[in-house]
């Protein structure tokens, strides 16, 4: 089978290897398609590479079907369609004892820490499956990791319907926040600085505001009649955006911190402290934003067509990270078998 | 009457002035004790020049007797003693109209934004009022407003018994939050770099830690047997307790920014995202805040007595600005009228 490797000094490489059975516990997953993420690309430029040890086969976000069940493994059959919640906790820790499983102090991410999708048929504890319906395509099947990131980041914000929320970043991550906050019944904006990505969201129906163009604080203001945002979704990761989100916000209102912020920011406390606000973090999500995430694409509520820019073959994987990282494209999948949908 | 005056020029001055009768919906106070806080401090060093105007009777911390009622006002009668609750609100503002009166977009502040207790007799809206038992001593009874602070602080935390606290910051407001805290039931840390502040909160029986010779998120690490603080309080202000305090709460803990921060502070963002903290900006009080701060002072609760560094006349007023600026005194209590506790 073809494996896609991250082989160190910034360079994906795809090797030959040898499938091997799924051990006691495992099940076989024949990989249909892996999607490409900005922690991916993180991995690429070797910012990760204190957890990740070259040659490794990374992807996280991914779709397949059961090829092989091993031993002991009770519920699950060859054909079934499933995805992979990508964590491995270790339960036992002070957050697993708390049932913070998901953000275990030692948790162990699948496709960063253990090797990942971009492999004909991959091995994985048969804990970590999620079930897909057969009538959910393969390829839209491969967003539901980000979009279970999105769903357990509205959930984090205890968005309300007829709740006013601007999304600040509106790559992927931001787009599907968007999606699941306007399904939610709420009334969204989308900041984006980048004009392929504004046009993107709105071609998704998303209002989007250029931030370089229109003074946000004073659009939010009008648009909310004095108040202020409700719930901030920060999914940008610039220093500048996080210094203004807090003006956005209503007394009370809430900032939600989605992206990766390496460096410490400046945050505007006295904002934080004078309107009562709650910055709150959210990483990745728990089962019940996986299960959620599945239904929101089974129901069409997620625009995946629109989202999946391009599908390339596993021997495409390394000009896929380069074209997201142009960032002409919105989500590229790579088709690791060779199937169709 | 004597009153106490902002002029401008990092300077109190006091002056002659003659009192006026209570207008309608007002009460006038014989003002008995008046606390001196950092905010007056900030006040005479003209930070908040834009608020307050020269010459500006300034005091917002108060006790004392009712003198007279003024036209419309029902349920109170000269001699009640009482406080005030020094915010007065718009009541139409989004803030106000969704419940957060205490934090209106419109605030008045009594005794920065219009006249305080620094003076012998003072008129007051009778809704600001709150009763005070007559068993709790007058000069006591001046620390209503701090506790106050201390009291929604740690109500903003939902903090809950034996949780693990740790107070950043061990000044006056400091060492109220840590024993508002205790009582609540929680086990409580105060980290404090002033060797004078720390002996101060030791002898009120607090833990204290020095992070000058202490690694303190190591500290709170085995404090909690691995697994960080339930909840900190910010109460430093410093830039360096900022970037510290993401460290020593445990996965979905609670920061609480109690603190002015003039300026944007570097927060470590990629430290809220990966344990998914939640920052609380927290500031004044809701009238209950108010009323349980009168119990917990009449009840004994608040080590009143050993927060009260000093106790002088109003002549004293800017001898006790330079003392509190200083750093050798926790609490200084003005004697406004001249009577005794």
């Amino acid at each position: 089978m073809l494996t896609a490797n991250y082989l160190g000094n910034q360079t994906i490489g795809i090797r030959e290897a040898d499938p091997s059975p799924p051990k006691a516990g495992q099940v076989q997953i024949e990989v249909a398609y892996t999607g490409i993420c900005g922690t991916d690309l993180h991995i690429l430029h070797g910012h990760m590479d204190a957890r990740v040890k070259p040659p490794a086969i990374i992807g996280h976000e991914m779709s397949g079907v059961i090829a092989a069940v091993g031993d002991g493994v009770t519920g699950w059959a060859a054909g079934d369609h499933v995805t992979v919640m990508p964590l491995d906790w270790d339960g036992s820790c002070p957050a697993c004892r708390a049932g913070n499983q998901h953000i275990c102090q030692n948790l162990t991410f699948v496709g960063i820490d253990s090797p990942g999708a971009l492999q004909g048929l991959w091995n994985v504890d048969a804990d970590l499956l999620v079930p897909l319906p057969k009538t959910l395509r393969l390829d839209h099947a491969a967003l539901v990791e980000p979009v279970a990131v999105a769903v357990h980041d509205v959930r984090r914000a205890e968005l309300a319907p007829g709740d006013r929320a601007v999304v600040v970043g509106g790559g992927p991550i931001g787009v599907l926040i968007a999606a699941v906050a306007r399904h939610e019944g709420a009334d969204v904006v989308v900041v984006e600085i980048d004009p392929r990505r504004r046009q993107a969201a709105a071609a998704m129906g998303f209002r989007v505001l250029d931030p370089s163009a229109t003074d946000q604080v004073a659009w939010v203001e009008e648009w909310t009649q004095g108040a202020g945002a409700d719930v901030a979704f920060e999914v940008s990761g610039a220093a500048a955006a996080v210094l203004g989100v807090t003006n956005l916000v209503k007394v009370r209102g809430t900032v939600v911190v989605v992206a990766i912020h390496p460096q410490p920011r400046p945050v505007d406390l006295q904002r934080v402290f004078w309107r009562e606000l709650r910055l709150l973090g959210a990483r990745v999500y728990q089962r019940a934003d996986f299960e959620r995430a599945v239904e929101l694409l089974a129901t069409g509520v997620i625009p995946a067509g629109e989202l999946i820019t391009e599908i390339v073959p596993i021997t495409g994987t390394a000009d896929a990270f380069a074209a997201l990282e142009s960032g002409r494209a919105m989500k590229i999948l790579v088709n690791v078998s060779g199937g169709t949908a």
